[in-house]
């Protein structure tokens, strides 16, 4: 039972509050979100962050006619619990529950989709500028993170906005971080705002100065020919300003009072404003402040102690991070690059075990990628190591600064295949599709955790452009599979001979796959072939296939439409062969949030669906 | 015969010469170029601009050792010429001749190929990282215009630059435009920078005034509790300074010896300089000075008058932005966004048309996608005019932004197909391939250039995301084809009946199959389709095909591999289809540079190689 959030059931009730009442409802919030999330898991500390920031949005904006778009999104269940979902949390995330981003088809107070870092401004200015040609009312509003202001598209916004006329309010939210140690020139720019207590100090220092003797008088008169030196010298606020924006700030974006009476400013302003608010990730949650990072997307844990439930999975991220440290030791030329996620892939360890071979440089995927390629034309062995989702961002980069010329550059690719709980945005179930037909690249994976050091060892060994993809978590329990003995490039692996139908899987695919022909070994013989190149396919392993098996199945983690099956398939067209051919792998469609388990099964690659493929072939 | 250029055989040659002899070279380097590119056709406008530019480079820094990046690279002919390639220049761009674009393959002066805007700051900064990891010697340079500099990977580097220590120097080339006019607040900072005689005046003025009188003094002391305050007011620099790097100029970049001067501080510099220089697109060539745009890429021309040899060609990009305003028109939600490329994508003559409908939002295909969904989300109906190898950029954005949302975004995909003299950067033969697995995306393709209109018209009334592709040029001649009547989502147009075998093209690829079938008309009596829809694939007509033909031929202006091949395979292998199937496309590789024909030959994508083909599969 809470006093005030159990009133709040539509977004004008946060207007029915005063000062000290949100305040309260604030902590009503805080206590709400560790209580649910602790139990469901999901995004903490950026929510713990913005509940100031989106209670003053709610008493300044209405709702009903002004838009917010968030970015990322996953600061967004404030927002959710405002505009009539805070009941559905104990469902967050889960399969049929309320998404952890914002969805159109959720509310209609969800302005925009997002998912992805950095895309805020630019759907912001979208909305605006469609209000303003179809004469529509009201005002639109971005909250963008200062980590996703790394991200280049968030600059080509800005860029664009400054530019404008539009009205526009940008809500800079600068935690001093984005989900790591935020990096970047920008970063320093901002603590330099952030942080030196003279900037006010002199900035009324030197207004009384100017204004208050002869000499200053005659300065300030030569200063003003150039309109706005003054502010220049005193606002620290030029980056924004040259840009073309007003700058308001910084302010303390944990009182309640001081955001809504700039944004009621922000609201009067003609053209574009951005305004800089301070805030703390994690805010009011001792454990989530002290560790922001533990808390940022987290699993279920006990609220008290703030401990993680335990977990003894061992993951692909570790063994890629713990990998790359052997290898680099032996290997001086290699160095890794990531985009912001120094934990999440796995690299927070080699980080401090190499300083100096080691470049986070912010949300900036494109950027990442061709940095890599500068650095392998030069001679190193680049690792970027960065989610199959978000090398999505980089695709052009991949294909034209990394391939076109050949260059060394490994691609660790995490999160390939579905991810579960982050669902549409997330899920890494396109990356086949849109690198197989890159030329020069070679992709590989790993059909099981011991599989990653030799491959990645190989990989670095090689002179041309390497992608290894590897899954969200680790191993399937129970499959006994050998760990692959001699990489060759191009080369699959035969695990069980067979008759009649072989089922060729790659990457984690092939655990399914193995333990579905466990369940119908005693009946029927069937074969199956590790793919552990997705590209380039095993022409001479396909020629025996062809010969030898009367079906094939293929199975892949990764959406049909340019999949590894339609390449397979191509292949044995053309070769004549006449038996058939069956593709298992993602339909063409997005794939909601939810659990592994239950997503694996509704997209028909669990093991029981396999199973049933199977003997529907064997038998028909 | 030239005086000075003759004598120039390697970079260092440059060395040997004074100043007034390098401003003679200038001048014959101008006079060389536009002869050549009169008669080759190619970048003139950008490569004018930037004679003393490169003159300077070559002069002071040791190409053995140091590496120039040039950002985009149309503008690397002097290099070309000064790197022991002027004799190949009558070969430019033509099959087996030089690339118009640094090739690392051509020169090892060529330090990193670019094609795509915006990437040289990413690969000069892993360069120069590289150098200090491996402890080499020698300077980075990375040659960026200011159009370039709107592209977001160009942010994301300078903020990742502006962290680091390494050593590095961007020359911003501002020619106060990219390849059409500059956009953005970026643009309107640097016009300010540029143009205000007063900021030299004043920096001197203060700088007297804070010396010489004690209440200056105070002013000054208490200033300088912040550092760099002074600087911040007196220098119009602070864009740079504030992202971390040393800014130095603005400086006359048709001056070699003031360039050189620059370029001699910035080699002693520690950590990151960027080194602003104005020139001028076109340079020392009147029609190109006063027409930099029609002097960007261009075809061969009359270097006396300046005129372009004639060409009747109608064009698909005229054909599309003729159509837009008509459809504009009556649709009143109809706006027009373009990535910095309104003559290209044939959009300039709406622009004029409907200037409050029409959004140039700098060379920034990301931010242009996801603008473009919130106008759609908006109730706008946007159209995003771009070419194929452009929007690679944007991949993300359209299958985040747009599709997972289902917005009704246009996007007008020009150049698709090859595109010719521009080579492998430019080539758009990916875009089938990385659209096709996105889901609730459709994809058409006209088969001729009077099919535009209503395609386009069609697109404009659905409610959803729809991607339009047509190529480079105009229509093959001779061909008697007849535009579409009636277009339906998914249906495909049967053009002409046949026995045993049926082919099934798209785009322009119809007129292609359609001239092959012809020579073969007396002899044999061969179907085709025309796949209006690349996605979705047409069904019914396929189980027609299925229970008629024997075999089938498909044929597309892209890669094989994800292409549209691949899913009328899948679809066929599927329902049990035991004919052949042939799958014409391109094969896994990038296509080089050269005349379309010359290509389309050599990648049998011609009517001869259909033919061919048509004639093996019949006899088989």
């Amino acid at each position: 039972m809470y006093k005030y959030l159990d009133k709040i059931n539509c977004p004008n009730d946060v207007k029915k509050l005063n000062g000290t009442e949100l305040n309260e409802l604030s902590n009503e919030i805080r206590e709400f979100l560790i209580d649910k999330v602790s139990k469901t898991g999901g995004h903490l500390a950026s929510n713990l962050g913005v509940v100031e920031i989106t209670l003053s949005l709610f008493r300044v904006f209405n709702l009903e006619k002004d838009k917010i778009v968030w970015d990322v999104g996953h600061q967004s269940y404030i927002h959710k619990i405002l505009t009539g979902r805070k009941d559905k949390f104990d469902n967050l995330r889960k399969y049929g529950g309320i998404s952890g981003f914002p969805k159109r088809c959720e509310s209609k107070y969800d302005a925009f989709d997002t998912g992805h870092s950095s895309t805020s401004i630019s759907a912001a200015l979208g909305i605006a500028r469609a209000k303003d040609i179809l004469k529509k009312d009201g005002h639109v509003i971005a909250v963008i993170g200062d980590g996703a202001l790394t991200g280049g598209m968030a600059f080509e916004a800005l860029n664009d906005v400054g530019y404008s006329k539009t009205n526009l309010i940008v809500i800079l939210n600068d935690n001093q971080m984005s989900i790591s140690d935020n990096v970047g020139g920008l970063s320093t720019y901002l603590s330099k705002v952030r942080l030196d207590p003279n900037y006010n100090k002199l900035k009324n220092e030197i207004n009384n100065t100017l204004n208050h003797t002869a000499m200053g008088k005659n300065i300030a008169s030569s200063i003003s020919k150039i309109k706005d030196s003054i502010k220049q010298l005193v606002v620290p606020s030029m980056l924004f300003e040259d840009m073309g924006l007003k700058y308001l700030g910084p302010i303390d974006g944990h009182n309640i009072d001081e955001i809504s009476d700039m944004l009621y400013k922000a609201k009067k302003q003609d053209g574009p404003v951005i305004i800089h608010t301070i805030t703390q990730k994690g805010k009011g949650y001792n454990f989530a402040e002290e560790n922001p990072n533990k808390f940022h997307s987290i699993a279920p844990f006990d609220c008290c102690s703030g401990v993680l439930n335990p977990s003894n999975t061992r993951t692909y991220s570790n063994a890629f991070g713990e990998s790359l440290i052997d290898i680099a030791k032996e290997m001086k030329e290699v160095v890794a690059v990531t985009a912001a996620m120094p934990d999440g892939t796995g690299l927070k360890k080699f980080a401090k075990e190499f300083p100096d071979r080691f470049f986070d440089v912010g949300i900036a995927e494109q950027h990442a990628t061709t940095l890599a390629a500068g650095m392998a034309k030069e001679g190193l062995k680049p690792v970027f190591a960065v989610y199959s989702t978000f090398l999505q961002r980089a695709y052009d980069q991949v294909l034209h600064d990394v391939c076109v010329q050949n260059l060394p550059v490994v691609f660790a690719i995490d999160r390939a295949g579905i991810v579960g709980e982050d669902g549409e945005t997330h899920q890494g179930v396109f990356d086949i599709s849109y690198l197989s037909h890159i030329p020069n690249l070679t992709i590989i994976a790993p059909k099981m955790l011991e599989e990653v050091k030799p491959i990645l060892t190989w990989a670095l060994k090689q002179n041309e452009p390497i992608a290894i993809r590897y899954p969200r978590g680790g191993d399937q329990k129970d499959i006994e599979l050998k760990p692959i003995d001699n990489i060759e490039k191009g080369k699959w692996d035969q695990l069980r001979d067979g008759q009649e139908v072989v089922v060729i899987a790659t990457g984690k695919m092939v655990q399914h796959a193995e333990a579905a022909i466990k369940l119908v070994d005693e009946k029927y013989s069937i074969g199956l072939i590790n793919a552990t190149f997705i590209k380039p396919i095993d022409k001479s392993i396909l020629d025996k296939v062809a010969s030898y098996y009367k079906h094939v199945i293929t199975i892949e983690d990764n959406v049909l439409s340019g999949g590894l099956g339609r390449e397979i398939l191509s292949y044995l067209n053309n070769t004549g062969f006449s038996g058939k051919i069956i593709n298992m792998g993602y339909e063409d469609g997005f794939i909601t949030h939810g659990d592994l388990a239950t997503l694996y099964k509704l997209n028909r690659l669990d093991t029981d669906s396999i199973r049933e493929k199977i003997v529907e072939l064997v038998e028909s």
